[in-house]
């Protein structure tokens, strides 16, 4: 161990950190912080790197703690840095990903007082983290035994409940003051956490509204606890009356799922048939749902959904049905209700899986002659994606596109959908990257990359990330759904037309550039991208026709909806 | 007046912003704020604009409300979009700036119901706003006359205090309907705002502190209030024993005020000397004050301060020695308390003008054989400064280095000192060039320009913004103070080393750049940048060097406390 301040709630913060089997530190410059920077660097046990701008820096880390599935740690100096974390610890805390900023402060007596760089930082983020802790300035033994108590409560709580914390530590001068260790004086505890079950009356209860069901739908979204049902849902995929629908951020992969949501229900929405859909038992894991058009459509018929399952920690009643919060695993209670006697006289599920398999059909004629646009773009993006790789889909259209292809075997999506902001999926992908050994693939919108270029000047374990962006000039998203296009104030507003090339900006930041304008191009350039030869970060920039793309969207969703 | 929203509390806000005067609109693409962004274009009474990147354009709102002291409005959609904003709104908020955040947002029943781009937005910044209103949905005209209620408290609120609010506004789908207007329904009051006035037993209780000092020092930094108080301050500059300091940014040129404080206290600060530059009266003037050595000298010698009065709304006791908070106007104090007469036996002031003269003396032998370096990079800069010039200091070396240089005679500083961030200082300008017809000139750090660069996509209004970036690579201002220096961990971590030229960031933004490396290029390169018939946006990049810079001002300070 090299050496760390001589201030005391730093190095034990930092000695906690260690103990709790924490390593990645992302670190941003500055003064009244520089006691963790010296100390994350000087301890020995952290991965620590520096990063300039705050919010580009808080999504880096929650690219890396999406990976990993272990919690970061955040650290800025005192006053309006610690708001730029902000959007990242939103995301974070809608995504169920541990993120723990320790942000410095000025001591409290000299807020407001005409300090630099402060501000009332307590209590300040409160709406968006799980918890927000306040260190105190070391005077006492109980001082030290109070914020010795507090981080280790800050680590188990990020931990265990797997969303954002905050540690805000008020700092005074001297700052750069440092000792080899203060170890002796920490002490970590930590909590353990039981592991819930349902009592068998409860059980009970569940097994006899799936037996009395005769439309069962189970609908998977983005979330921890998908993974662990992929075995079960296989098998349950075999009932005939049992549906499976899951959102490719789901990573459930399963030739049988229902995986591309939007296209496999254009052809009966708001038609006499839609109702035939909906079922009357709807199990719903995992957190936000991408398809507006499915929760339309739920929410349309929610009087024939005689019960909602959710399983989650909080009430989340999307379609406006729900009869059950059921907070524990549900791989076990899926499992227990599979092996429940079939009634094979109710044909839902093979309903829903004859559907998708004929819209698959329908998507795969229109693709075949479909012109250069958006849509035949993500047609050959998803022809070119490694085995093995992650791919980082891109808020708003991208990720909609996404959904429309069938997910790939060995491939795994991610998405910020918690809240669904542009600012900070590059830098989401490039700690992705970073945390991963695998090819990274974001896919991004033009002006969502502009919004986030700050997350290039990151270089350091991004040798793995390969970038498309899809420079359709503008907020393409808003030409694709109802309303906006109507209204002259659109362009400009609405959506935001920009027509430059984003090459210059790529090779400020020194990161390799292709350029692809044409179906041929195309072709080579993702070949070049997805070279195994190739060893640094790449963009390439897909350009495409931004008043042809919506239109020829538009043209493949009448192409669905007349399927018979 | 065009289309505006059909929804109600949308059309409201709106009248009711014109009713109020307010013309400027920096609006953000989006859709759930559509209905917003409908309206502002449609209604015919404001100047809009579109900006991408929310925090980019809450510091272009900040730097337009800096320039024409009225509120700007700022909209963007629901989600972390908001929380992009709060950077500004912070600065807003300690800069005493008025902003009106008028954020888009799900109806409250549809929160953490995994809706997209929604969270727990009501109460979400109120530790960095003056008021926080959330409207409501209007079914009733009892909601309607809520609604116009709170708009109109949180135009006031922001106008007679002059603070940033926040206008939550749930909507909800369909977002694109509109109507010819709604005028009728919609009606504004106003407030009035008595005057204060101290009465005449606390005058006379002020003119005995006043009279029985014997070393009366006025300190003036940044803040509205400072500019009414220039006239009262040059008479009273007079007096053999008031000493009148000034920061650069408190905009108060007189001869004869201290203006450049670091300078001038360098030569005594620790010695013998010092503590007979103390006031036994300090009267300060204004927010934030820039140099730390003159706010640690009066801290060190916080008893020999018999009585400090403050100006201000708030406690704020910058040097442990507050004994007054006076809610009022200073101008009308001073001028009576600088009628009384005078005693000319005490030289206080005289002493602080005569060290401030001696200290420009031997500022200008310094700088008369300088180097090419950071520091006499600034001493052209301040050379070129044409006439009736806006000056936009960035933080955080900038405006410590502009402070050394006497302010010069019609021209005019700002510097975002309210809370000293470095990620908008960029976007202030661009607000302060679109709000001025004068020339614009921003000089920045090159981390802080490149942190904030997305201030360059916008073009509109700009033409008069010159803006210069000393590129040292990297923050230079850790190697200016003591502290970080000395730790190994200091590169890269504490400042952030940064070799790239800006060139390519500045030309993928279509912004003319131009460059210097030395004196004689710089020369050259500044009188171009400079050019009246200079018609558009330029960056002038200055490349200083890394290592010296910092030494040659340690060079600068010694030199400057060899005055005997």
């Amino acid at each position: 161990m090299g050496e760390i301040s001589n201030i005391s709630s730093v190095s034990t913060l930092v000695e906690i950190a260690a103990r709790k089997g924490v390593r990645d530190v992302v670190l941003s410059p500055g003064s009244r912080n520089a006691p963790f920077i010296i100390s994350f660097n000087g301890h020995g046990a952290f991965n620590c790197q520096s990063i300039l701008d705050e919010r580009s820096a808080a999504f880096v880390a929650l690219g890396i703690a999406q990976q990993q599935k272990k919690p970061v740690i955040l650290n800025c100096t005192s006053g309006s840095a610690v708001l730029n974390y902000s959007p990242a610890l939103v995301e974070a805390f809608y995504q169920n990903i541990p993120l723990i900023a320790v942000t410095a402060d000025r001591p409290s007596e000299w807020i407001d007082q005409g300090e630099g760089q402060s501000m009332r930082q307590v209590g300040l983020m409160e709406n968006i983290l799980i918890g927000s802790f306040n260190l105190v300035e070391e005077h006492t033994e109980d001082d030290h035994w109070h914020n010795n108590r507090l981080i280790n409560e800050a680590f188990e709580m990020a931990m265990s409940l797997s969303r954002p914390v905050q540690i805000n530590v008020p700092l005074k001068e001297p700052l750069y003051g440092t000792v080899e260790s203060n170890e002796d004086s920490i002490k970590t505890f930590d909590v353990m956490i039981p592991k819930a079950f349902l009592s068998e009356i409860d059980l009970d209860s569940l097994a006899s509204e799936f037996n009395a069901a005769e439309r069962i739908l189970v609908l998977v979204a983005q979330g921890n606890d998908s993974l662990n049902c992929l075995d079960v849902l296989r098998e349950m995929n075999a009932d005939s009356k049992v549906a499976i629908l899951t959102e490719t951020h789901a990573n459930l992969y399963h030739l049988g799922f229902v995986s591309c949501i939007d296209r496999t229900i254009e052809s009966f929405l708001k038609s006499q048939l839609e109702s035939d859909y909906v079922p009357d038992l709807l199990i719903t894991i995992g957190g936000n749902v991408i398809s507006k058009k499915l929760k339309a459509l739920f929410r349309r018929h929610k009087a024939s959904i005689t019960n909602h399952w959710n399983f989650g920690d909080e009430v989340m009643d999307s379609y406006q049905s729900l009869t059950r919060l059921i907070k524990v695993d549900p791989a076990p209670v899926l499992s227990f209700l599979k092996d429940l006697p079939q009634n094979t006289q109710y044909q839902f599920g093979n309903k829903w899986r004859a559907q998708f398999f004929q819209m698959e059909q329908r998507h795969l004629s229109f693709l075949a002659k479909c012109p250069y646009s958006d849509l035949k773009v993500f047609e050959l993006i998803n022809d070119f994606i490694p085995e093995g790789a992650n791919v980082q889909m891109g808020n708003s259209s991208v990720v909609r596109y996404f959904q429309l292809f069938n997910q790939l075997r060995n491939v795994s999506y991610f998405g910020n959908r918690g809240v669904s902001g542009i600012e900070g999926c590059t830098s989401t992908a490039v700690g992705a990257a970073q945390a991963s050994d695998d090819v990274t693939l974001f896919v991004s919108g033009d002006q969502a990359f502009r919004y986030d270029s700050n997350a290039l000047a990151v270089k350091s374990g991004t040798e793995n990330l390969r970038i498309i962006v899809i420079n359709n000039s503008g907020g393409n998203i808003f030409r694709i759904i109802d309303g906006p296009k109507d209204h002259p104030v659109s362009e400009g507003f609405i959506e935001k037309v920009d027509e430059h090339s984003i090459r210059k900006l790529v090779e400020y930041h020194d990161v390799d550039y292709l350029e692809a304008h044409d179906l041929n191009s195309l072709e080579q350039s993702i070949q070049s991208l997805m070279d195994p030869k190739r060893m640094m970060c790449t963009v390439l920039e897909v350009f495409t026709p931004r008043i042809e793309s919506p239109e020829i969207f538009k043209e493949y969703l009448e192409f669905l909806k007349e399927a018979k």
